[in-house]
């Protein structure tokens, strides 16, 4: 039987925990990758991924440290002189939190190991539909993306980038998270990094709405609960 | 007048060093930035590439460590127990010094950058001609990453990638470098980590094939002259 092997990258979220398991569900062998960014929650997301990583059955884990994409500044989420903005449905403009063109350095780095360790296939739990702001959550940047591999790794590497939430609600992901088994009490969402999640966040909001949508309820614990 | 900036990468090499000197005479402000990916000739690449950024003005001077390509191997440039490979014409194979996907990398830190600073253009030496094996020096991957630029980047951020040396040969690099004062004596390119360039690298093969087609000497020293 042929061994397929992924990389997959495993912020500790919802949407990469979930995706792994569907990665394992699919037969894939796992390199876990995660990226500190210098995020303000990393210190929580690293632990949740390492943990992930070990129960999903990955065979390698990975971290690097991306310190530069807090030396450039510029989003609240690696800035701490910049706030986190609390979610607001009627905002337009970009949310603050984004960190400029950060999903192309992490699938340039996927793609590298990838490259380097025969892997197949890369999976990321980007989702267009909470992060309409981000550029690099839409489909068309993965489309991209995926013929810059193509054209900039070796012929016949025969990379595939593998992103099927791109267009699915958090919802939805779930659900299909839900028949994998995913242990959502060891991932971990706000973008703040108090103690408990803050439940404001534009990342809590998505994530409660979720599991509210569904109808069950979350394992892991909000600040005034 | 409109103030340009523009992000130029520079290794410390020939290619990198004549853009840089274009970018300023094309009326650019130099953001400098130079990747350490664990090559064998960092340190020497980076005197050369800071003495350089000094030379043409550069604003700022950043430097930032990409160790993660070293963990992930692959390359003799950045695994020592690889041997560095002679130069070969009969060759058709990838050279072994290629880094997996090196130059995704480097451009997705270069366009995370320049976001952040609200440049206008990132400026790659990148050079097709004398690196006929390396998928991610072709001009369509090139295309492709700019494409993946402008999707990933905030709407109207406008950073325009610009690789005018794609398609040129070395010598005529050279000829346009003379032409704008370039100190050659402050650059390198030997593979190796020797005191002296070793002169029978694939990359000094095609230095010294330059300067010698331009019918000049090379400033710099070489091995047994």
């Amino acid at each position: 039987m042929e061994e397929k092997l992924a990389v997959c990258l495993m912020s500790g979220g919802m949407d990469s925990t979930t995706l792994a398991y569907l990665a394992r569900h699919q037969g894939y062998r796992i390199i876990g990758l995660h990226l500190n960014y210098g995020q303000r929650t990393e210190n929580k997301e690293l632990r949740c991924a390492r943990r992930i990583a070990d129960l999903v059955g990955a065979i390698e884990f990975i971290e690097i440290s991306l310190d530069y994409l807090t030396r450039f500044g510029g989003s609240s989420l690696t800035d701490r002189s910049i706030a986190v903005e609390e979610y607001d449905p009627a905002r337009e403009a970009m949310p603050n939190t984004y960190v400029p063109f950060r999903n192309a350095n992490l699938l340039s780095i996927a793609t590298s190991l990838a490259e380097a360790r025969g892997a197949s296939a890369i999976f990321i739990g980007a989702q267009a539909q909470d992060y309409s702001g981000y550029p690099d959550c839409r489909a068309a940047f993965i489309e991209a993306f995926q013929q810059v591999i193509t054209l900039g790794t070796r012929d016949g590497s025969g990379i595939r980038l593998i992103a099927p939430f791109l267009d699915m609600k958090k919802a939805d992901i779930l659900r299909i998270g839900l028949t994998l088994g995913v242990p959502y009490q060891e991932t971990w969402s706000c973008y703040k990094d108090s103690e408990l999640a803050c439940g404001r966040c534009g990342s809590c909001h998505f994530r409660t709405a979720a599991f509210a949508e569904v109808g069950i309820r979350d394992p892991i614990f909000y600040e005034g609960e």
